[in-house]
């Protein structure tokens, strides 16, 4: 029997495919790393996820879950081919409480679309990672997605109040619900919440949603030196602001967006700070004064403010920009999320910067300072040429080596995936990486469920 | 060879007790459960936990981790006796680093002491359990601990970014670090926050720190009905405002209030409502005109606003007094921290108002409405007596079982424990309950970690 006739008896003919666009296109997500699957299956329903894992257990086949397919470590990418099983699919926005403060979805909706419809309301979804137009809420999920505003409101994981996830046995899990807090037994949730696909594949959540803030108001300053940004940052938080977002840029980052963009649109200086607060917009508004002249007092070459919608969307727009100018350069962008104790954001960058002298590949670091959470861009010219990519990975040894050294993290928001695979061993104590193959046992005794990642040899 | 000539091999002297009293302070909490440890032991190290539960586990000893023993669901209560593992003594902060937004504490270290020795420097530690003052951090870890403020910061877990912890058989697990962001792996940090002491003991946690707020005003006004009261908490929400804390108390709560400090204290009406807002003081100050506004639109029956610290600590003294007159009845409480979806707070209301009169207990309910997390406060005069127990369990059982057919929890805050472990079953799926016993499996083996709890016959 083929697994395309045994998965006919499962899903109907126009759930399934194995043409050949369709399996190219899920056989890769942003990085590059590409693996062919057997067949996509598109369930619409939790019965029919639990059906393909039952038949996938009966038949030792491997199931590799995908949302968008828009992440940047290869989460997604089926190494051991099989099913990839997608949630595409599955994307109904349930039920939206504002009395309860809950949105039930399905894990294919987009992230950007349930942020719009809860804001119709007045009600706001906070994770906000930049790729929030793509990505579904159950990649969200499966990598405990963060963004630019979790400083202030958190990460995804901090708004997941219920989940239902299909166990590697086809076995359907209920956990948790729509209150918002419960301390009923451990935390099942929190397991299955940046698991990456490997210990269930979640078929509902129900997330907690949060008053809108009525305002939002922004600063923008550009800085003679990094550490006086990174100063300005520190300076920021120790006067008492917990900022909705505090970004910073480097110097390679400006050089970028002002070949890109034009010298004149780039704030001055070699380093650049975005603060947004949120509020009611009397509040917001003294806050931004008296920000404004904690800022200026540290001596910006230059300061703006953004009071109005149209203003604070251009300084997002600004911000957007590094990230495009970097793709703009035709280089390939390694981005790399690595995290660092707040107190070694200058040390960081100071590293980078020998980083790219030794290495001989440009380095830009931009991202989320509040968390110590920085997008360190290491761009390559073409990943195909093994020389190029042989000195590209001594060079992600050597930043990875000096963040663990820092006790600092190689994944923030991202996740292992097949990137970083190689660093997991390095990342982790010994102890801990024996409970990740118990945990996983445990849950996915076949090894199933997205094999292949970081715990496999 | 003795249980206590042994561990002499591995603790001095004055780090273990079989004295009758202190076997008998550390047998039960705050709840009336009660059994008699076999010895209690005072590890000042890492190691000395780990060679405590190597020895336990060589000898099938059961081990109680203990923090400060003022739980309400008798969760450190030895039940089958063994060991009393008591962290008190291992109470040191050892790092408060502003930089990095961290603190490195030890379990024992109280939580008001954290909180006080990060506010000396401008900074916050959020979690607030009402028990502060007495509350350690480890239990707080072992229960997921909240308090009024989660509303707007979040419970313990969201706090929680490093640990050290001695699993069942002596090894030693570091998970996470002082990052705050990181997705490197599963989430073995969320699976033993909450857990209760039965997967492991903690024994060093870093803890995420944010700035502390330099100012906070109040709002406390009374209403003619619990659902106006109700109607203000969804009001305020729906307006944008995300109060630090906002808090509710019914009419039985009320009037035991006046019948123990007056009537002439206490604030007009059959409810109460407490909203409290952070941020820095002109902001604040802007954010209260308008909230005041919106309550004195909802008609409430008394009205007063709190701008300096001592007006707000009057407040807090008078919510504090709500607890301290329900004690003052004489009765036993039975302080059930159950979780409602937040648009059923009347129906919660309306439903002890009933069950008042059919259990012939009094009943009394107040708590944190922004989380529909609301101490219901059944009122016995003695749960020694069979007959009244009885009706006690029955009129739990009636809770219970109303709280559930909404998808609310039993508990919120607090934890199973011994109190709640009757209800676990119906609380839980049954996939939930096997993979709860898996996961005990995983992490020990022998059952030997606060054992007899919920996921005991």
């Amino acid at each position: 029997m083929s697994l395309h006739f045994d998965l006919l008896q499962i899903l109907p003919a126009d759930q399934l495919s194995v043409s050949a666009p369709v399996l190219a296109e899920h056989s890769t997500d942003k990085w590059f790393a590409s693996a062919k699957p057997d067949i996509v299956a598109f369930p619409t329903s939790t019965d029919q996820v639990s059906a393909i894992m039952q038949y996938a257990t009966k038949h030792r086949m491997p199931v590799t879950a995908r949302g968008s397919g828009v992440g940047y470590v290869g989460g997604c990418v089926p190494s051991q081919g099989g099913i990839v099983l997608s949630l595409a699919r599955m994307n109904r926005i349930k039920e939206i409480s504002l009395a309860d403060g809950v949105a039930v979805v399905e894990p294919g909706v987009i992230t950007g679309d349930l942020q719009m419809a809860v804001a119709a309301e007045g009600w706001f979804y906070p994770p906000d990672p930049a790729s929030l137009k793509e990505c579904s809420l159950g990649g969200n999920i499966a990598t405990n997605a963060g963004g630019p505003r979790c400083v202030k409101y958190g990460v995804t994981r901090h708004y997941v109040l219920g989940l239902e996830v299909v166990l590697a046995d086809g076995r359907v899990l209920r956990t948790g619900g729509r209150c918002h807090k419960n301390v009923t037994g451990f935390d099942l949730i929190g397991l299955f919440v940046g698991s990456e696909g490997m210990l269930g594949i979640v078929t509902e959540m129900t997330l907690r949603l949060i008053p809108h803030p009525p305002s939002r108001q922004m600063l923008s300053a550009g800085f003679a030196t990094f550490s006086e940004a990174a100063v300005a940052v520190q300076t920021i938080f120790s006067s008492g602001f917990l900022p909705s977002a505090i970004e910073i840029a480097d110097r390679f980052t400006l050089q970028a967006a002002r070949a890109y963009k034009g010298a004149e649109l780039i704030p001055e200086g070699q380093a650049h700070l975005l603060v947004e607060l949120d509020g009611h917009e009397e509040a917001v508004t003294a806050d931004l004064r008296k920000l404004g002249a904690l800022v200026q007092s540290l001596h910006p070459t230059s300061l703006t403010t953004a009071v109005t919608p149209d203003e604070c969307a251009a300084i997002w727009t600004l911000r957007r920009e590094f990230s495009y100018s970097l793709r703009a350069t035709g280089l390939i962008k390694l981005n790399e999320d690595i995290v660092v104790p707040r107190g070694r954001l200058v040390d960081l960058v100071n590293f980078c910067e020998a980083l790219q002298a030794s290495s001989n590949f440009p380095i830009a670091c931009f991202g989320h300072a509040g968390d110590g959470n920085i997008h360190v861009n290491i761009m390559v010219p073409d990943m195909d040429d093994p020389t190029q990519r042989a000195r590209a990975e001594a060079a992600l040894d050597k930043l990875f080596t000096q963040i663990l050294a820092w006790d600092g993290v190689i994944s923030g928001e991202h996740g292992i995936g097949l990137a970083k695979k190689r660093w997991f061993a390095a990342a982790t104590t010994a102890v801990s990486r024996s409970i990740h193959q118990d945990l996983r046992d445990t849950f996915d005794p076949l090894h199933l469920l997205n094999p292949g990642k970081f715990l496999d040899p």
